[in-house]
């Protein structure tokens, strides 16, 4: 359905009409189409969905058009829409919401408030913060056909019925599948038939682990621990793909020297792009003084031996893509949970032996190239096969620190409890220029009579 | 549970100890276990993995040993680990391994053979692919109370009783949640509460594209069409986390000019690291020959304005920099489906935009530097107002030719039909190089006298 046709309907005030197009919509798509509407008229068509989507809808639209609605909303509405949210996404919208907003929520939270301002409590990474609390819990001394009379009359209130939890004393004794339910008989106890041993969290678990729990596992829900190993909710497997998708695009952003930025590209004013990617432009235009500074003192060098200096692309380009593939690598591999921080000299000693293959197989082409294509096809001024010796033995030195320094930093950040993305490819390129741009002239000086 | 005890009990040959430690495990950790030891110790172990576990942890071993284990099963073995295996499981498994192997294996699959061949079918990105088709169906003619009755005999055998799909005449006709069944009376009709607008995909849909439509709308399973629109399979919500996972991989690695590699780096051996590695540093290498080419053509200007040489890595990194911010934010705009190639114009012209924001706020930032600390605190020879305009001027153009460049050419590639990431930052960068360079030598010649 095109906007068009909306405003078309709204027009001829075809309320009807809209109505049962709504019928017929997923609320995820209603909740797509509203924010191209001005605030009015968005007002109006969200009055015409059905009461069963209205939550989700409202769960799915944009911290913005939520604020219009809960303003433009009578008490008696917001209850209705408070009423049919689950806590988990009633928290995400609060999080987002100015103050004046929160509070008429609050209100309006009834009996939920309590447990909206506990998981409001929990820091913002962690598996408290994700959590949701409407969950099926049943007895150990249950039968099966006691727990889907149980079911039957709560169900509907709790997230999903697909895992339900097996509870004494708020202790977690285990978990039941839907498919248990399904499949066995009634009078089965349900501690026969339980998962004993599930995969839990606690509320301070951070959100990336927990998400890589999901993954790892192939499991629906996660119930979260406090720590007296009391259950107090569960995480959603659709939590923990939105993690997923957020972390990989803020490593994504880091590793291209961008801000940290969750609007999609095309809904981002100009302004806003300009003031995620403009910090780091600076930062690192500014820290190129270094490799300024390095060229300028070796000015001399370069004017005798004048042919060095188009070299200094490929040196600084080679050097940084080589410290950027091993940066990413083990960027990822501290994500994933692949590599960890006491892994550091497993990942140096691998690393080093890598780009020591790197290293050499590149000065072999890099010599080879040199003096067949510059000097013998291109007849470049100045090379021969002294030059191509220098280039070829820092283009090894190179690549060997960059990638070195490449997989040593992100770790260190990692220890020091900094995130390791932020030594991402264009802060480890500017250090590695600098390295690279030192060791040529080193070689240089050291090789070239004329610079002795 | 540490390698070292289960050596142990297994010196030891206690193999009841062994069995029992396993019945409390996961099946995925002892998947994750099992590859710690030597092929024979391996399969012992595995042989005393209790039956209701083995197929699970089959699944999740990787390729290497589920080979060795495939060629030491007998044929009954091999039999019932395939009967409890899931379809998309067992395709998932045979897509991994030699022909002699999934001959074996195909022979032992019974009745789920010709499933099997259908799905090794389908081409590797797509939807059908990916399913399985151990699904419930139910007739649109049933009660609740019937449903219950039908998944009570068959469910065990479905991949998930969460959500049931009613079907008529091969036709997809709704779907009923598991919710549904266990909070509905028995004699409504199934028909009366199921969702009638599910969401679905076809056999051919692109398999990131599916694991999008999990990450939009919410969804644990989405049923697959074939081109009668029949249904033919569902996919789940683990494999959606897996490809999400995989594809983001794949991203970052084209990102840091990494050949493709899904191994976990710990496992991946020096050679293989170097294998994925030089293809593109050696390509990166040989083609700053440009570059190269550009400088040793100004080198008269160059040993005449020498200072001109101290800006070439700065000009060139920030050049880099901004064309890999463009490029990496329209690259995950297309993977996200938030940016699609007829967007090319809308893109462009709000990259334009930025871009002189950008552009011009860099350049008063580098003039300003060039005159306070390079010239007035550093006194570098050669610093004059005319050099800083230029380097400024230059810094300018370039930072607005790079991301023009950078958000452009993903576009182009998609309508190629190229992977846009493939066009992602060291690509860009060695392009920006080169143009930077032409801009540089290009405005100081003139606007400098010395060099006219």
């Amino acid at each position: 359905m095109t906007r068009e046709v909306f405003e078309r309907l709204l027009e001829e005030k075809q309320y009807k009409a809209i109505k049962s197009i709504f019928d017929t919509m997923n609320p995820v798509d209603i909740a797509n189409l509203l924010p191209e509407f001005e605030e009015k008229q968005m007002v109006l068509l969200f009055r015409l969905i059905p009461k069963e989507s209205a939550a989700m809808v409202f769960t799915y639209l944009d911290a913005e058009q939520d604020q219009v609605l809960v303003e433009a909303f009578t008490d008696s509405e917001l209850k209705n829409i408070m009423d049919d949210m689950f806590i988990d996404d009633t928290v995400d919208i609060i999080e987002e919401m100015p103050a004046n907003v929160v509070e008429k929520m609050l209100l309006a939270a009834g009996d939920k408030r309590n447990a909206i301002n506990i998981i409001l409590n929990y820091p913002e990474d962690t598996a408290g913060s994700l959590m949701t609390i409407e969950y099926i819990s049943l007895h150990p001394a249950m039968t099966i056909g006691d727990a889907l009379k149980k079911i039957k009359s709560k169900g509907e209130y709790s997230v999903t019925v697909n895992t339900c939890y097996v509870i004494e004393k708020h202790k977690l004794l285990g978990t039941v599948s839907a498919m248990d339910l399904l499949t066995c008989d009634d009078d089965e106890l349900i501690t026969d038939v339980m998962d004993d041993n599930p995969i839990t969290v606690t509320t301070g678990t951070d959100k990336e682990e927990v998400a890589q729990l999901f993954n790892k596992y192939d499991v629906l829900t996660i119930p979260v621990l406090d720590k007296e190993q009391c259950i107090v909710g569960i995480v959603t497997v659709d939590d923990a793909i939105d993690v997923i998708q957020e972390e990989a695009e803020e490593d994504f952003q880091k590793m291209a020297a961008i801000a940290p930025n969750d609007k999609p590209y095309l809904k981002t004013s100009v302004w806003d792009l300009w003031k995620v990617r403009i910090p780091w432009l600076l930062l690192l235009m500014l820290s190129a003084t270094f490799t300024g500074i390095i060229i300028s003192s070796f000015e001399d060098a370069l004017s005798k031996v004048v042919i060095l200096t188009a070299y200094i692309p490929m040196l600084m380009g080679t050097g940084g893509n080589s410290g950027s593939q091993a940066s990413v690598t083990v960027i990822r591999g501290l994500s994933l949970g692949e590599v960890e921080a006491k892994d550091v000299l497993k990942v140096m000693w691998k690393e080093v032996r890598v780009s020591i293959l790197c290293g050499v197989s590149l000065a072999i082409a890099c010599f080879a190239k040199m003096m067949l294509i510059d000097r013998m096809l291109l007849h470049t001024d100045g090379v021969d096969q002294l030059v191509a010796l220098v280039v070829a033995l820092t283009l090894c030195a190179t690549v060997i620190c960059a990638k070195i320094i490449g997989c040593v930093l992100p770790i260190v950040a990692k220890i020091l409890k900094l995130d390791p993305a932020v030594m991402a490819s264009p802060f480890i390129t500017t250090i590695v220029d600098a390295v690279s741009l030192l060791v040529y002239f080193g070689v240089a000086q050291s090789m070239i009579p004329a610079l002795g």
